[in-house]
């Protein structure tokens, strides 16, 4: 069982002729160097709308042929990777639908899924495939300058369905990733939506309104603790107004959360209830020892 | 002026020939092995609480002598710097206040400082002065062995007065931290404590909120983000406790700025307000991208 389903991997893996990533980004750029490397007899292509981005992707060697012309990149590829902005999804999958051949498997890179999920159900034809993925890469910089063929090493992917998949396409997807570095990890794409919330979502809602909340004139004194905490605040308006707008919900809800838990510790605060602060304290330095303490132990089998 | 100001700052420094400190966790720790590479003609000794770090702090060579009695380590101390919590130093300074001889100055590296100033105020004898000081480094770890020589190096340390402070006792402090590489801010112990809270004590309640929010269940699957953004959560809950308690109105105002901040992203996010979503992104990444600048240029000027 174990063997025949290697040997199923390893045949699907292997049947890829073509792949295209449309949008080179930092992560669009990073999938298409990692994927290059990680399956040397894979043809790379890359799809990029400015004619400026396409022009330093071909300077970076970011993929073997890029070009502005979505239907001809895509013909001929047996695994499509959107790697745009969220919100450009519906009219890429529209626009390419005709284009991709059969067979074909398109996923993402993005960072909502119940929305990609019902655009892919609506505009792909079926004899197309889609599963939906969220590598859990990236950083706080955009932009094909910073992508890393690395990126994906030891990271977590989600790998989401919705309703019917077939599973040969869930496994190529999976594969797929495993092959760049991944940790694959499956769900739902209401499931994905939910839990991407509280760990990604949530935390980029609160970095930037501490921010906000921040006098500008108090800036130049605040210190490391300070700039961790708000790193992810300096991620790209552009990208994240996708993600709260396609995942609202999940996101208003955690925000809710987060808002509740800000009024117990002011209210502790407020009373001068030492116990009762040093409780709050004591419970997320414990709650976060543990997350730390699984993550180093995950990172040394790794490595 | 300008010489003379140099030659007397150089005279005080000099005149040092034992410093004393009070604690020697992290902060106390790199504070005294900062000051015995700063100052090699100085003796630098340590007070520790617990038989077990007195025992870990000389097996580390952190200071030329180590001792738990109290009176016995600031007598004949030209310099006091106190670095337990910052709400055990009511009881330090009425339990040394005796024992510290004439003309000595008392500082600290607590987090919060108009109470420590009032507590300075109450039990410290005339025949002594008082000038707080908070060096804005550290980390999210403690103990002894932590401790750094370079822990000061490049970091703000605010230095705070309170009423009437002797000019040459601020001269002293102020070049004792410049001297172990800080970059000395002077200002009023009532602004230090807003300043405070907003880039330190604020960002270190939302840090907790965040941790708080968010199911136990959810965090093997965070990624850097969450762990950026969480870090300072895993600092001392004992330290915190006094910081909030002993900054209370500041720190439950700057919460309740935080709040008010994250019910305008929920709101922008809830109504789908794409160009609301976007401006409050785009306000946080800019004001942020500014302080990184301003960070950046003042790190190459110092390397």
């Amino acid at each position: 069982m174990f063997r025949l389903e290697l040997t199923l991997k390893a045949m699907q893996l292997i049947d890829l002729r073509r792949i295209t990533v449309v949008g080179l980004g930092l992560l669009g750029g990073s999938v298409a160097l990692a994927a290059a490397k990680a399956l040397p007899g894979t043809e790379v292509v890359g799809f990029a709308h400015r004619p400026q981005t396409r022009r330093r992707a071909r300077q970076l060697g970011i993929a073997g042929k890029v070009s502005g012309d979505l239907a001809g990149v895509v013909r001929g590829s047996q695994l499509v990777i959107l790697a745009t902005p969220v919100c450009t999804f519906e009219g890429i999958l529209r626009d390419m639908a005709d284009a991709l051949p059969d067979g074909c498997v398109v996923t993402d890179v993005g960072s909502t899924k119940a929305q990609v999920h019902r655009w892919a159900n609506r505009y792909l034809p079926g004899r197309v495939q889609f599963v939906g993925s969220h590598p859990m890469a990236g950083s706080e910089q955009r932009g094909v300058g910073s992508a890393r063929a690395d990126l994906f090493d030891g990271a977590v992917c989600l790998v989401t369905t919705a309703g019917v998949a077939d599973p040969r396409a869930v496994h190529l997807v999976s594969d797929f990733w495993t092959h760049l570095g991944c940790r694959v990890r499956r769900m739902t794409a209401r499931q994905h939506d939910r839990v991407a919330a509280s760990i990604s979502h949530v935390p980029q809602a609160v970095a930037v309104a501490l921010v906000n909340a921040t006098a500008a004139g108090d800036l130049p004194l605040a210190g490391r603790g300070f700039r961790d905490t708000t790193r992810i605040a300096s991620s790209p308006a552009d990208i994240w107004t996708d993600i709260f707008l396609t995942n609202s919900p999940h996101v208003t809800r955690g925000i809710d959360r987060v808002i509740s838990h800000l009024g117990r510790i002011r209210r502790s605060i407020d009373l001068q209830d030492r116990r009762r602060i040093e409780r709050l304290l004591i419970g997320a330095r414990d709650k976060r020892g543990r997350m730390m303490e699984a993550w180093k132990q995950r990172k040394g089998r790794l490595t």
